[in-house]
């Protein structure tokens, strides 16, 4: 058997295979950049159809009720909340996932005020580090940023000043994941705040929040949640915060009863607490839709047939691609892994491009890395094959414009 | 003739009449709720389509690119400038208004940290205020937060003490106007910095931000602009304050530029130093497509109907209605009111419920506000009759269930 007819036959037995037929994928495009936007699905289409015609269009300000637009935020959380580890509860929908590290940064800096230290990494995705930055500067603590460059070196930092641990579970250049667990429950026997950022985790990887006693955590809904392009965020929080949910962008929305119109705040007592003004329909129930897409989804198969779809991609890449100047940018361990494969190659723009040209669509991170998101509901085992041997042949033949250069190849 | 052929004869000759082409309203409802969600026009769902099949569904990640869906939040802001007296480069679309007035409030607030007091009024829509506790407790300069509860009491406070006044230019509840060119003038003559809101202002009156020398502004895009539920909205900052736009919530997007995912942030130059994260795409193409309808219409115009319309229903509505427990909440005089008309009734819940089943859609705010919004894009003189002909029959034949209560007639 030659090796796509294995990928077929993996294909034929995969127990997500069916899943596929939920997105609207373009014919003949191999889509490898979930991890930066996820596809349409039918679901989202014909809810967003309905929301536009019929809510919209004909039902106007009623459609406040009519249509639960007011509860949105909530059911949305409900819905992420099982792909997280989490309860219903304990998630809401809501803003961008800036906006939201702010107020769960604010709020945790200010429920560590007595110590000084906040630790990031210094490759974390670069908006939580300004946004962790300005939260310290708002905050008036006299904390200060501490930027590792190695998951080795958080445990020097690891003490009883340490305030706050911002991570992202799963870098978004390397697919790199951290051992949320462990590095959770050892922040937390130092007596410091955890705050995970799960952009690339949420619908890739299990991720167990609760189990793992995490306190904040926020994530993006137009990755591998497949809300849209700008979809809202989410935000979840530790049942053993809710009720002091204090937090700084608090709006009408965040009060416990918001249409008494009240001049004096007072924050609801649940996960509604953190969200800001009228929340974004059009978006939210593009994203609502999207995720009915994994109510009979196990993550354990789902991160079963990841690790397989990489393992692929990175044995078939360097059987086909030695002496390209190819270097896996990934760690090879699949379990200190995300749901991405990424590669080093010095004209990465170029060969993006080119295979871009060829069908299969990843994108690229200056200065030289190639990223291939692999999203274990629509991406079959064929498309691997078919991926692979494309870069190949791009690689080999030199199909790319040698010395273009760029970092916009697709964003986000 | 009647009033209502009157008013026929003023469609006939409304200069304003064929937009009401560009709308796509249901059949027979007469919607005056525009200042809370303005309808769907079929240039918005138009661009939907687009967005839904063709950018997202078939462009995928490419679409940020070819769509140019990075340029939205500059487009948008060009789009709306001229309804608000500004430039293009002077307004970019982001976010929501509660989280735009922290962005503005926190920077007002630095650039004026010797001055102590912040100035706003008792009856400004909540968010306002409980955004202003906030941006004033995070800034960290000693400010503290007073509560006018009238305009003649501003003067008192407009002094070389006043650091921010904040203000919404044109009431939710009354539709009371504040004189913006007046008030701007005198803050600035003391020294202070000047915030407006004009959720209910762009769209439905003119506004000169240039010209009354205003630093800065925020609005909604969901009302008169007709963005669809929850669309993004607006920041303007005028340009003596571009370059140093230094807002606590820059995301990778207000980078100078965002896709060399810098570590260190350096803000864009230009109003871009606004922007959070990824913009929200569905909302943003709604708004935008929205927004063409103003492209050759005549602020002048629309207030000169705005005010007819408004002067038109107060006087059907207390001829007809005498004795019937109404009472006009907004002012009498067209020059300090926006584009609604409110009044007060006790049984202000059942009546507007009753209104509602009879095809006229106002709403209401607790205790006893019903109000009204008169587009002038879409609403006919014709509407004003029936509307007010519908009151009276309501309120003379008791057609509504006393003593029902609530504050959720229709929400925002």
């Amino acid at each position: 058997m030659t090796n796509r007819e294995e990928a077929a036959r993996l294909d034929a037995i995969d127990p997500l295979a069916a899943k596929r037929g939920a997105f609207r994928l373009p014919d003949g495009l191999i889509y490898l950049d979930g991890n930066s936007l996820g596809p349409l699905t039918h679901a989202a289409r014909a809810a967003l159809e309905q929301t536009i015609d019929v809510e919209w269009g004909d039902g106007l300000i009623g459609s406040w009720n009519t249509a639960d637009w007011v509860g949105l935020p909530r059911r949305i959380g409900a819905l992420i909340a099982p792909l997280t580890g989490a309860e219903p509860g304990d998630v809401i929908c809501t803003d961008g996932t800036s906006i939201n590290l702010f107020k769960v940064l604010s709020l945790a800096l200010d429920l560590r005020r007595t110590r000084s230290r906040v630790v990031s990494e210094r490759h974390n995705f670069p908006t939580d580090l300004y946004v962790a930055e300005q939260a310290i500067a708002r905050a008036g603590h006299d904390q200060q940023l501490t930027r590792v460059d190695s998951t080795d070196e958080l445990d020097r930092w690891i003490d009883d000043d340490l305030a706050v641990l911002l991570l992202t579970h799963v870098d978004y250049r390397t697919g790199a994941m951290h051992d949320l667990a462990r590095i959770t429950a050892q922040a937390r026997a130092a007596g410091a705040l955890v705050v995970w950022d799960l952009a690339h985790s949420a619908g890739a990887v299990p991720v167990e929040l609760r189990a793992a006693g995490v306190d904040f955590a926020t994530g993006c809904g137009y990755k591998y949640l497949n809300g849209g392009p700008g979809a809202p965020a989410f935000v979840y929080a530790h049942p053993r915060h809710h009720g002091t949910l204090d937090q700084p962008l608090a709006g009408w929305f965040a009060h416990a009863d918001p249409f008494a119109f009240d001049a004096r705040f007072e924050a609801a007592a649940d996960m509604r607490a953190f969200l800001s003004g009228t929340p974004s329909v059009l978006g939210m129930r593009a994203l609502e839709a999207a995720l009915g897409v994994w109510v009979d989804v196990d993550m354990t198969a789902v991160r079963a047939k990841s690790i397989a779809l990489c393992e692929l991609f990175i044995a078939t890449v360097e059987a086909r691609c030695a002496d390209s100047g190819l270097m896996l940018a990934s760690p090879r361990d699949a379990s200190a892994r995300g749901s991405q494969v990424s590669f080093c190659h010095p004209q990465a723009y170029a060969v993006m491009r080119a295979l871009i040209e060829h069908g299969v669509v990843g994108d690229m991170r200056a200065p030289d890395i190639l990223r291939f998101g692999f999203a274990p509901l629509y991406t079959r085992y064929v498309d691997v094959i078919d991926a692979a041997d494309a870069l190949a042949r791009i690689l080999e033949a030199q199909l790319y414009q040698a010395g273009a250069h760029g970092s916009r190849a697709a964003v986000t």
